[in-house]
């Protein structure tokens, strides 16, 4: 069995921002030499998410609108009586998963058409990171 | 390590369908001779469904008014500007998830008395497809 | 490539309980000898989450309002004619989710500094169980 790990490092101008790391996944692929087996994109964060949907920008402006309705800022989150103000980053992470599991096939990301990997800041403008950890043959 | 790669293949009749794929998942368990391993399901599309749970009709008729009710249809969505109209498809895929990972332990997936491994199509009538990859040994 | 496989078990005292695991996923990985690898961690029931995120007892109070607010009880849910009362605890597994893949890096889990594994219970005061089953080299 092949491993191979790679880490990403991301500090947004905005406290929340949907970045496209499909082609940073198909690097590191690359650079695994893994014919067959999975990659792990995980978000090292409990304030950051990692999902897989649609490259259109309309579709991202629903989908950071829809976090916000289910797992609304400005609530009274009882985690803010430790002085922090991200309540609601924390739940968004819960509501759209902090991790995605890529097939690797033939050397290639076994992706639909339409499948791209997301990297979704929601307690943004620090350092922040996502392991990618490819395991195979 | 082994791999062994298959792909499932929907056309609902209906735009919305739960279809339960836990024996097509076994049969390909058994055609990869793993042992000991994982088995990942994924849907290759943003508008489908992956997930574990009930094989129990009224559970179903629940999963599928819950997820209306909190990503529902007929709203106006930025999405739809393309000409689309599945925007709720989309959330619907992020809410319930579109993959699971089976274990695998003696040649069997080791899953609970009432896990079972569901297709759920969000917007179908169309050709659609799962990815379910094995590797271990 | 290694495996190594155990089985958490579960009795709260409480209907509801959330517990941290992430020890426990140490000790396992210590006892599997897996150097790189990934470690799934996987509820065997459809009334139970695992996820990962803050070890602070006010999100945990706000995660456990947050999904009952989303996921209610009480409802006249359709799977309730079974005789069964827990609807609600399906919904949570499926919004939570009942799996997480832990990456693992030089013989250690490779999470963030505030990444810890939690075991949801939404339907307790019975025998339950988690498999944790490690993969690698």
């Amino acid at each position: 069995m092949k491993s191979y790990t790679e880490y990403l490092w991301f500090q947004t101008k905005k406290e929340r921002e949907f970045i496209n790391i499909t082609s940073k996944a198909v690097e590191i692929l690359d650079k695994s030499r893994v014919q067959e087996g999975m990659m792990l994109v995980s978000a090292m964060h409990i304030t950051a998410g990692v999902y897989v949907n649609d490259a259109e920008d309309g579709l991202i402006h629903d989908i950071e609108e829809w976090l916000d309705g289910l797992a609304p800022a400005g609530v009274d989150y009882r985690h803010h009586r430790t002085g922090e103000t991200n309540g609601d980053a924390h739940l968004k992470n819960l509501l759209i998963g902090h991790q995605v599991i890529l097939p690797i096939t033939q050397g290639k990301l076994d992706l639909g058409p339409w499948q791209q990997v997301y990297y979704a800041e929601f307690d943004g403008q620090r350092r922040k990171r996502v392991i990618v950890k490819v395991i195979g043959e």
